[in-house]
């Protein structure tokens, strides 16, 4: 079972204030380029894994998509997504990933915002969400970059030479990392782009798009603050199709 | 056009020295992977993009290939490779792959070891390699790694717990390294994988392999020295095909 750190109290009030759980979608800078990656959901059936608070469920709505299925494992999260709007279309569900198997050719479009890597098995939930698409259909998610996930001690440092630098380590050893993000002992999964990129094929689908995101040149400018981002990527984000 | 660095008599000297130069494919320890990549090679037509001494050539020819083009800048380089072995079926050409143009649908598969990453110009390169297969043909290449290639100062860093890492920075700064690897002043071109991906896409590759490369763990247990490699990968292996 995933660790539900989500619903710890702590953390649960941290993640709370963040820039995307206020502002939702548009607060999150690298949904311009989730956005981008996405059909014209007109109609669509959609699945989103790890829901969240329910932005994501709530904007497919407004695009005009038929059917909404959110899946979440907190329920503190579930909670305010089924409080935020009263939809008969979106269905929000409570689930562990981990085990979560949707009905076979049921989804037109999947979508995971910064969910997969807290997934220790994640081979055969891509499989099931193979099978949860139709032929044509399309997976979009973003994940923490490995890059981002890999090193023993995440964190910045400055060269001999005054260069900021993100030293990483343990980059080709995949399985669990704990770090302090919002509350300590938050545990993520690390593998490769690699590692990624052969679970995605071997579940048959066709890699479409493979991104190492950071904010654009246009992005800092507006947020000079988010400059070190650019040093190296925090996300990678990947859509595929099943044929 | 690209650097002829090795062409340089310091580089060619030191690069000759090297395990991957004396022995061949076996000296190259990814090798095993690329090999694993490559398709039965019996009668098939392929081409080397950077062929250096010709191992890969030959060693094609010993597997049954029927006919081997093998292309490189280093005029000393393809010395010593037509200088290895009499074999007309194999025909070595000097030429820049900034601007090299194989004939349409003249290959079955092409092959490259650590070259691409000197290309300034990938794209109309990957469009011509793609030009150049028949339905149904292959590329495998091997670049180093966005990870290798990326910092500003690349080497190992004892981290303050003492640990080692591989500190990088400009990971999104896509362009020429200068860096002194068996020489000084030998320009690489830095990409990320994202890059890679996308350009293989847009010339109409579908993707069929993304490995980041590093030791095994058994390999490291015979050549302990390899250990750190773990650490970050040297080397991106790819391979795709022409549906």
């Amino acid at each position: 079972m995933a660790q539900n750190i989500y619903d710890d109290k702590s953390f649960f009030d941290a993640y709370s204030q963040l820039k995307r759980s206020v502002e939702g979608l548009d607060g999150a800078p690298e949904w311009p380029t989730m956005r981008a990656l996405l059909p014209d959901l007109d109609s669509l059936r959609v699945l989103d894994l790890g829901c969240g608070f329910g932005w994501f469920c709530r904007w497919a709505r407004e695009q005009g998509a038929g059917r909404v299925v959110g899946v979440d494992l907190s329920e503190k999260m579930l909670a305010r997504a089924k409080m935020a709007a009263r939809d008969d279309a979106i269905t929000y569900a409570r689930a562990d990933l981990e085990s979560f198997a949707p009905n076979a050719a049921a989804f037109d479009l999947i979508y995971s915002s910064l969910a997969l890597h807290y997934i220790a098995d994640l081979e055969p939930l891509l499989e099931r969400a193979f099978d949860a698409l139709v032929a044509g259909g399309r997976i979009v998610f973003s994940v923490e970059h490995p890059i981002f996930t890999a090193p023993t001690n995440p964190g910045w440092s400055e060269d001999e030479r005054g260069r900021i630098t993100w030293p990483i380590d343990r980059y080709l050893e995949e399985g669990p990392r704990t770090t302090n993000w919002l509350t300590p002992g938050v545990i993520k999964q690390h593998r490769t782009i690699g590692t990624y990129v052969k679970l995605l094929l071997r579940a048959g689908f066709v890699i479409s798009h493979l991104e190492e995101w950071a904010p654009s040149v246009d992005q800092i400018t507006a947020h000079p603050d988010w400059a070190n981002e650019r040093e190296r990527p925090p996300f990678l984000i990947v859509a595929c199709d099943r044929a």
